[in-house]
């Protein structure tokens, strides 16, 4: 029986802002154990039985760092293929395109198993034993789902109601799927017994599954069919690249796979379950993965505290101090801080809007920003000059391009670098330096077997990253 | 008559960190004018009538900072003469040397103003008004003190008791000085009309000064005065700078001028005031010079607020996010953070004891450090790499060096840079670079007219200040 995990990585996780931003999203955020859940949850799924390849659904603007992250876990004999997203376009959407690929790739009776790249899961046994389950009820034509047992009466989570007089094999049938509920009827639930949180995952066979959504949602089949009509698929070696047309998919009902099909079939079970699930959904659940000290307080990071208790900081790169506070939620990131009071974690969201609005480039943008060939942070800007650190990957190399007003210093501290600067080719060492002044073309490579790490010092009278003219690009970013 | 202002620079000013540090204290934190404390005292003093000297007191690492902001303010006929001590040790030690210094200057007729550097007067009119009154008694003999008209009933002020039934020429005789009150007795304090807070700003005659300090802390006037004959005398024009011998300047008594003397002469007289006086003792005081919004936020720099009111937010350079949290004070610096409750404001002293006690560098210095040829200011650190912003004053030159780890590579960003590199010597213009490699002599001088601006990356496996062989040095540092 062929498993096919599927990881949908969709969401922005406004709410872990400023960590969590548009371009350097919630999976990739660093946990305390030093991974993130793209990585884990990508472990996770390589480490299933029956699995020969991996599935993701992801925004194409994060195709090369999710990449990344998997080269990091190192299961080169799975096939990893992407579905990449022009926008994001709700569940239903991912749904249905992944099972079509799937059902193209390994054929209708494949199993699928839907996972959300940004949730923890900390008991892995537990974990498998439920998929286990879950692939014996979806060969049978279920649409399945994953219930945690819910500890206490949370408002945050969507409740499945399951009917218990009717047991299945290792599950039960859902009756029902209710709305994030209130306190009093969250109580009620957890009393009844026969609720659980609803984690967002699915296993499914994939014939079974298009059938249903053919039956429930045939405009969202539909337009993902002309969607993928129109789409690119490059294949390379055993991995498949589909890059989904834009218009076509902006023409994809907006909806997701719970109002879509779960809501309506009659054909779902869920796997109850406790395996240390949490959605990481706000800061305050960040923060119990650290451990508190003895006033309450859990620290990332070097914090001073006088009077203060029951506060979160995470702040890796400064100093913090706390005075007489408590109860505060403090992240600190190179360019942004926030704090914010615990039981105002939801609200985050809310600086993400106002950013959002008035245009700051903060909700989108940390200050390193990845990039095919490797990745650039600037370190700082001031009246005339702007430093960028650089990583160039091995083998990898910039554009050919030109600048109108600004020079450019090249130090490089780690590694080996071979420049172009108009006819003149020539390899730069560590601790050795060039300058490359405006108006001549350029173009640096790592030829070597590691990471190429530079210090660029960009001076003159203008430094916006428009004035940049590409002559070449092994990316396809030319524009001249 | 002639008028010395004795300008005193002691404290640190440690509640008001991570702004204010002991290498960038409390008189010279930018203050939302874009001024700050220091340049506004001088200027203060420099306005006064019948004055052509001003005297400062202060920590000799302060002296190039502290001439540098009197240039700003640009009063070059006046005599700016100092005495530099080697630690702080009291106000009595530092209010006899000058007084010693200003009748040797002077002649024992001389009145001296003595101001304290760090406290903010809003209303210069009537300060003008209350020096001119206090020049009348302490022409007379009086010990002159500044009492502040108690506007409600501060605890954290010592309060002067004043004698209103036969009132001096201007003024009122005091009875007795008190100790910060608890707020029972500030409160019968404000209601009795008679209490004033004790500013620490004072007047007198040199003469009559000395001679009270004679009888009533004659240990501190015979170590003063063995401090002096020990200590290192220069002059340059009008101007004269003392400089205290450490050793005889640690046996000095460590007292303040209020307990070895104003507490026990009796001939001490008050000049009532309303000159809008504050010594900003703390964030919460610093917070008041910020207009506050609808919220009763008070903002300087750019933040973001979502359900939080009352709080002062300091972040020039980073954007802050405030997430419903009230009656904050956020203090954010290029390498710390600080977040207290504004009950608490008085504790933040405690973090700054914490720092010294671990060790930690960031009560003491900021990432900038000023030098006499300019300041540095360091942007980041990484892994075999550090990189600096040089200004280098018209005119000035750092000293002929050398490192044996690092490499310096230097990029011209605004003016022109002599380089000295082994034998060869050439000019780096605007937009140029060159480096020098570990185990080169270099020395840098700007020899124009406007400042020199520099990034410096410095590159190698050891990066510390301590590599450096100094060959020459126009400042004394030579080493080797």
């Amino acid at each position: 029986m062929k498993l096919i995990p599927v990881i949908m990585a969709g969401g922005v996780g406004s709410r872990l802002w400023p960590v969590s931003r548009e371009t350097h999203p919630k999976p990739f955020m660093p946990l305390p154990d030093g991974e993130n859940l793209i990585r884990k949850t990508f472990k996770r799924a390589a480490s299933l039985g029956d699995v020969t390849e991996v599935l993701t659904v992801t925004n194409r603007d994060l195709f090369f760092k999710t990449e990344d992250e998997y080269r990091l876990v190192g299961r080169k004999e799975l096939a990893q293929s992407f579905i990449l997203e022009p926008f994001g376009r709700n569940t239903a959407a991912a749904v249905a395109a992944a099972a079509l690929q799937v059902e193209q790739a390994h054929g209708a009776e494949a199993l699928m198993l839907v996972l959300a790249a940004d949730h923890l899961i900390q008991n892995e046994a537990a974990f498998t034993a439920a998929v286990e389950k879950a692939k014996i009820l979806a060969a049978q034509g279920w649409l399945v789902t994953f219930g945690i047992q819910s500890q206490y009466p949370e408002t945050g989570y969507g409740y499945i109601d399951a009917n218990p007089d009717k047991p299945l094999e290792g599950g039960l049938k859902v009756n029902r799927f209710v709305e994030k509920p209130d306190l009093e009827t969250a109580k009620q639930y957890v009393e009844a017994g026969n609720y659980f949180w609803n984690s967002g995952m699915f296993c499914f066979e994939v014939g079974s599954l298009l059938s249903e959504l053919r039956r429930y949602a045939p405009e969202v089949m539909a337009e993902v069919h002309a969607t993928l009509d129109q789409s690119r698929v490059a294949e390379s070696g055993q991995n498949r690249y589909v890059t989904l047309e834009a218009d076509a998919f902006g023409r994809v009902p907006d909806i997701s796979i719970d109002y879509a099909l779960m809501e309506r079939s009659e054909k779902v079970a869920v796997i109850p379950c406790d395996i240390g699930w949490s959605d990481i959904g706000s800061w305050n659940a960040m923060s119990e993965l650290t451990q508190s000290n003895n006033d309450g307080n859990r620290f990332e990071g070097e914090v001073l505290a006088h009077k203060a208790t029951n506060n979160y900081v995470n702040s890796p790169e400064r100093l913090a101090a706390l005075v007489g506070v408590q109860d505060l939620l403090v992240i600190d990131t190179p360019d942004a801080v926030l704090i914010a009071h615990k039981d105002h974690a939801q609200d985050v969201k809310h600086i993400v809007s106002q950013l959002k609005s008035s245009g700051h480039e903060a909700h989108l943008l940390h200050r390193t920003v990845h990039r095919p060939w490797g990745s650039y942070t600037t370190l700082e800007e001031g009246e005339r000059f702007k430093i960028k650190r650089i990583v160039v990957k091995p083998g990898a190399s910039l554009s050919l391009q030109m600048h109108h007003h600004r020079s450019e210093h090249w130090i490089v501290v780690t590694g080996m670098a071979r420049v172009f600067n108009d006819d003149r080719e020539f390899m730069l060492n560590t601790n050795e330096s060039t300058f490359i002044s405006a108006g001549h073309k350029h173009r640096l490579e790592n030829p070597g077997v590691i990471d190429l790490v530079m210090i660029e010092v960009q001076s003159g009278d203008y430094l916006g990253e428009d004035d940049i003219v590409r002559f070449q690009d092994i990316y396809g970013r030319a524009d001249g």
